[in-house]
């Protein structure tokens, strides 16, 4: 189910020869990149930059995926993505993405991930951030 | 669940620079590369060949991805793939994976993909071949 | 050589995980995924939508590639492009990108690529708009 | 030019969806994919070990990439890649990569790559192995 709150990240992406396979439409593996590329920006909007990963050897380690194709899409398609918290507790966190095609709104596709935050190099846990609770958007 | 029958396919690679990103380990989306190289390998040995996709217009397409990581793999490492299929219905079928790494046998991913099979260019669903039930192992 | 003309495509792009590897930096492939997504948006510039690459069956495809690198480029640094068209010749074109660091301005790396077009299923090449030629920039 | 010598790494592929584009051949990207797989068990093999350049800090980069796209390649193809190494320098060395269609033997995409040694974090050059020169294959 989609969230009835505003998405917290809105990004656009136009379908690219390296996005398709010799099927005419965007791979499966594609989406994960797009989804990807949302996912950080949204991360980046609650304040988590992606340089402090460097510096702090804090990263995020994506858990678990869960991705539905709904209908396929083709070379020259603007996607749409829009990203929600879902779920925030003390180790880990959901992130919920709808893929969309800009010329008819119709859902492409539909990920949900979880994440942890990991220190390295010792591999510990790290706690989310409470604050985040207040982004969640309950599906 | 793994399950105890003998899987279909097992294929082995090497973790390649390609296959990880900055924090070290290997990519979250490199998984669906090896789990995919895997699954297309698990279709030829039931005799579902890539070159006929082409020839005959009768392509795979994922409908679902479930995959969890469950310990990081890095730069080197060899990874065993596993797959089993573990539903077969009229329209799709459900295949399984897991990823292993070879020097202490750990499962590193766990991947559970459903794919049903599309006639271009009408995209008309093909029936799964009713053969492939006898290869089916439960989990 | 950059040419002194103003490019004809300007493209900017965050560095995200997927393009970085375990050295820390960014993968010499990523760098021609980024190429290419200029390289798309040069040509539709010049009229040559990628829809009509399936619409008419003609493709444009890669003859030759030339790409130097010159500096690392870390994860969360912009990186722009800026793209030519550097020779129109009947049967195939060059073009030349700068990828630059957005912060200091720094060439990042820079690559040339010889296109040819194509023609679906016949193979047979496409000639190349004439009128490209007056949007060539020497070297 | 293809060296006389016998190549110092063969390695051999197939060619999977991921590999292609809507185009319905292989994307001039995936071959880069594809050599640096070959490239690095080239390495390998001459006693440069993937686990050795975490361990070390110690890095290859690729500095130069030349590559000559031939003819294209399909779904399930076969590919076979040789490797030479055709000049080592102190500060750098090139290697040749020749992919070729393994039902007919006919020459796919040609690759020329000139690599550094880095140290990190310092980025500092690192002495190409001197006796990598009795490996070397002129052109």
């Amino acid at each position: 189910m989609k969230p009835s709150a505003q998405p917290l990240i809105r990004t656009s992406t136009r379908v690219m020869f390296y996005d398709t396979d010799a099927g005419g439409v965007v791979s499966n593996i594609s989406y994960l990149r797009i989804v990807e590329h949302a996912r950080t920006l949204l991360a980046e909007s609650l304040g988590w930059k992606m340089e402090d990963c460097e510096r702090n050897q804090c990263w995020p380690v994506v858990a678990r995926t869960e991705i539905d194709y709904r209908r396929p899409s083709r070379l020259g398609d603007t996607l749409t993505v829009e990203g929600w918290l879902v779920d925030v507790r003390p180790s880990r966190f959901w992130s919920l993405f709808h893929v969309l095609r800009e010329s008819d709104g119709l859902l492409i596709a539909e990920a949900r991930q979880m994440l942890a935050l990991v220190q390295l190099p010792s591999g510990r846990p790290v706690r989310v951030p409470s604050e985040w609770k207040r982004f969640v958007s309950p599906e």
